[in-house]
């Protein structure tokens, strides 16, 4: 019964998505004699949090006194801070709620339990770790950015059975379907920040936006890694009409001249410390979480891909995989550069998930870093 | 009912698997009263048809009439030619079963249909098509073979997550788990013959033989694409002490001097003629179906698969994936060569299905030619 509510919790989070970061998901919902009487949830970042959403709809739909000893179903710990809004568990406490239930304790340092330890020291019952994992992936992002202050960043990449980015002469219209392609528009409706190497850029000048079959998409940052301000002007991700930001990630190597003109463009420059001479994603990835980009889809060339593995930034992969079969000893393949030199030092990737989006794969897994 | 008595057949075949080919795997149950009083399987080339063997069963077990009446279970349709035994056909109405439940028609140009025409002209009651579709499976080897004379080719690699068969300095041991590898064993059990390029022979001088965890394993013949006949005498194929033999295929630019030092060393020999400087696959195809050899695990490097994808000789795929990145523009892939040069022209892999082998994952697909 209880996992039942907290599953329709999880539904309403959900609907936040795109909107709230860096802040969490959170859904909440009210019940009273086995009713669902309120529910609410996170919907806009700045923006009333999921509990003070569902008092709300609950006196809506009732009365005020509504939901005096009624059970709080919510995804994550109530706030105990003073954030852009006040902390919700007073709220709770001051609204007559009789018990609790909690999928998760917020990790966030400021809260930490803090909420749960306020709503029992006033009388009111709290249950904690139902759907715990559900809610602990529905959060990996904000779980990543809040107790590291750097975003959570997820390797996207598709190939052919053979292991094959593009044919041996570039081609790579289209390696997977349609519904695959569209899950990906979703992943950019959900980050904070897109990022592609100059590479790609050039090759296929890409938009980088997010384009949902049913619109309304967040158009994540466009983060690119350009070591010399090579990018054309005229660049697509340039001249975009969007919300969203782009941002170069440049060295020493850029001519001050370029950099100007870009600024112009409307493009903000990072200047980062060479790595290889190259970017420094690791120094990029902690100014990105200083800016509250709480996440990056990374969606680079091989020879991005590989730095980014090498800097270790990646927490999660998507690599999509089309029934398909190329051959080329000269085509990339998703991730290049120098390369590991022997098995034993391949970087594990864990928690393997396979999903089916029809002819294609998709495997979801995680990279366990151990510094 | 039907289909669980079938279904006992089903495994009672699978025991003859590595013992019968070119021969079908063809299990059998005779059932009186609900009751299963005898059961046979084709066990070894040459030797007595399941049906015979399930009726020496119940014999055994019961006596000599006590399959009269009874129902037959039999996973392929019971032959009607004199082959290496006489037809199982005539055996059965001998022996007065009453009905026999068939799985498949024998696709058998010598049989196709003649054996259950048989078996009705005799008044016995005859149902096909249960399980019919886990028997084409059984079969498929058995299937491909019988009608066209040519080998069932299977192309094994394993690569990792970023399509990796080896580092680039060419370490890849091991990309896959033991249980993965096991299994490769039970498909080199299966087959009648393997085949690898020099390049592996002179990388890794494997044995390829058949190493199944409980022994009794049969090792394949194996097929060894050496255009130049480079292969050093010393490698372990020619020295190994196995029932099965050692082809070398190779081409007009070997040495007569190095193919008589072969054929010394108990080697045979097939010349093919040149396809893009190297052998003819489709010719060798032909002359190894000649020989009987029905199935082909393809374990070849990079080069030798591309040219088995562009003679269009393999039926099927067994991918391994393992849970692994390495990186390397210049690490080896599972099909390399020139490759195609347009996505559109990739070759489509159809009827997927993922097995786990933890943490390894393992992707089996058919390669359908439209020759």
């Amino acid at each position: 019964m209880e996992s039942k509510y907290m599953q329709r919790a999880l539904e309403l989070a959900e609907k936040g998505v795109g909107f709230v970061n860096p802040n969490p998901l959170v859904g909440a919902v009210i019940v009273k004699n086995n009713k669902m009487i309120g529910e609410g949830f996170h919907a806009v970042y700045g923006g009333p949090h999921a509990e003070i959403n569902a008092f709300k709809d609950a006196a809506f739909k009732n009365n005020a006194e509504a939901v005096k000893g009624a059970t709080l179903y919510v995804t994550l710990e109530p706030c105990s801070h003073y954030g852009k809004t006040p902390p919700c568990a007073h709220a709770i406490v001051e609204r007559g709620i009789g018990k609790v239930v909690v999928a998760m304790e917020d990790p966030n340092p400021e809260v930490a339990g803090r909420g749960i330890d306020i709503l029992r020291q006033h009388g009111i019952e709290v249950v904690t770790g139902v759907l715990e994992q559900e809610s602990r992936q529905q959060n990996e992002i904000f779980l990543k950015y809040i107790t590291t202050n750097l975003p959570f960043c997820i390797l996207k990449t598709a190939m052919t059975l053979d292991g094959k980015t593009a044919t041996q002469s570039g081609d790579s219209k289209w390696i997977t379907s349609e519904g695959a392609r569209a899950y990906v528009h979703q992943v950019r409706h959900r980050v904070a920040g897109i990022m592609v190497g100059i590479g790609t850029i050039i090759q296929d000048d890409p938009l980088l936006n997010t384009r949902l079959e049913e619109g309304g998409g967040s158009d994540p940052i466009r983060i690119i890694a350009d070591s010399h301000a090579k990018i054309p002007l005229e660049s697509k991700v340039l001249n975009i009409s969007s919300k969203a930001q782009t941002i170069i990630v440049t060295t020493e190597f850029a001519e001050k001249e370029k950099l100007k003109k870009l600024k112009d463009k409307g493009a903000e420059i990072i200047v980062t410390p060479l790595i290889n001479k190259g970017v420094d994603l690791k120094y990029l990835m902690k100014k990105l979480g200083e800016r509250k980009i709480d996440s990056v889809l990374l969606e680079g060339g091989s020879t991005l891909n590989y730095s980014a593995l090498e800097a270790r930034i990646i927490d999660k992969i998507n690599i999509f995989i089309a029934p398909k079969l190329i051959g080329g000893r000269e085509a990339k393949t998703p991730i290049g550069g120098v390369g590991k030199m022997l098995m034993k030092d391949a970087v594990s990737v864990k928690d393997i998930n396979i999903r089916s989006f029809e002819p294609d794969m998709m495997i979801e897994g995680y990279l366990r870093r151990e510094e």
